[in-house]
């Protein structure tokens, strides 16, 4: 892996596990093992490597749910297997635990990646939805985006949940919740 | 209010705002306009004072939610009450956000009142359900926990999209998703 590499990757582990104003440059620096010459060399400094990692984990987090979503099966098929696909739960959505993070919802270059990696999740799901009820698998009803923002808020609160209570448990409690109500959308 | 009392305020203002590691006893004396010696004569430090806040903090979003879930109407307008309530979205959740926070998580004093919290929620809105399937309002099926946990992550998440969109579109549009699913477990 060459310099540059080794940063964004050293940087997507610290900002999962700290949190933006938790992570130093000195910090990446260490766990890169790169020294501060060189890592200045290729990021102007901490906010340009930052949003560098948050995009790499946005393109992994959408190859990721693509995997279940655009794979076999039916639409509901589709969406059960991502919901229930296997996570890391405890450690949280590395996405979606930087919308806590003042400092980077305050800077448009780091929030748009948080924001552009839920936009086309939402977007994904709704397509998936609109495929079911077009194949008169899902009924017609409320908009499909709707259901696809509640879909993507139940994983995002399942990882406050779980976090709170350092168990997996109400996760997996919520996303079985969801997908009952999901079920009774069944034509 | 007295000194206790505004150290306390203070806290909970600041944990909201900027989250645990983001909140120092300097910022806190500040707010609070406490001097140091003070704030150590009512609390042994950051942890404890934090520890108050956050439990004061549970208090309130119980007492809120109850306004709703314990008001009139049948289970399902409790609940739709109870999500479509003015919230101040774009600040996202007091309680839910401090779940982020890796120094949160891993306190047991600091972790309790925002456990406590949401096990008190999730309670309180799957005794609204069972309460709905008695009275022959809602559909037997998924059980009520796990619908229970869909909706307080919902909410929660919602928080998380909303954030990061800067905007409450998504956490509104997530809140009718799941209204709307709910609404078709109507008998």
């Amino acid at each position: 892996m060459n310099t540059s590499d080794r940063l964004i990757e050293s940087t997507q582990e610290l900002l999962w596990e700290r949190g933006y104003v938790g992570t130093s440059p000195r910090a990446i620096q260490q766990r890169a093992g790169v020294g501060q010459g060189s890592m200045y060399h290729h990021f102007q400094g901490k906010p340009d490597l930052a949003a560098a990692a948050l995009r790499r984990s946005g393109e992994q987090m959408r190859a990721l749910a693509e995997q279940q979503l655009g794979g076999p099966g039916t639409a509901y098929q589709r969406i059960e297997n991502y919901l229930q696909r296997e996570r890391e739960v405890l450690r949280g959505c590395r996405i979606g635990r930087m919308a806590q993070d003042p400092d980077v919802v305050a800077d448009v270059e780091l929030r748009a990646p948080v924001q552009e990696t839920f936009d086309w999740l939402t977007g994904r799901l709704a397509e998936v939805i609109e495929d079911g009820r077009r194949a008169g698998e899902l009924r017609p009803g409320a908009p499909a985006v709707e259901l696809a923002q509640a879909l993507v808020a139940v994983l995002q609160g399942g990882y406050v949940l779980a976090r709170s209570a350092e168990s997996e448990e109400p996760f997996h409690q919520a996303v079985r919740g969801a997908l009952a109500l999901l079920k009774s959308q069944l034509a």
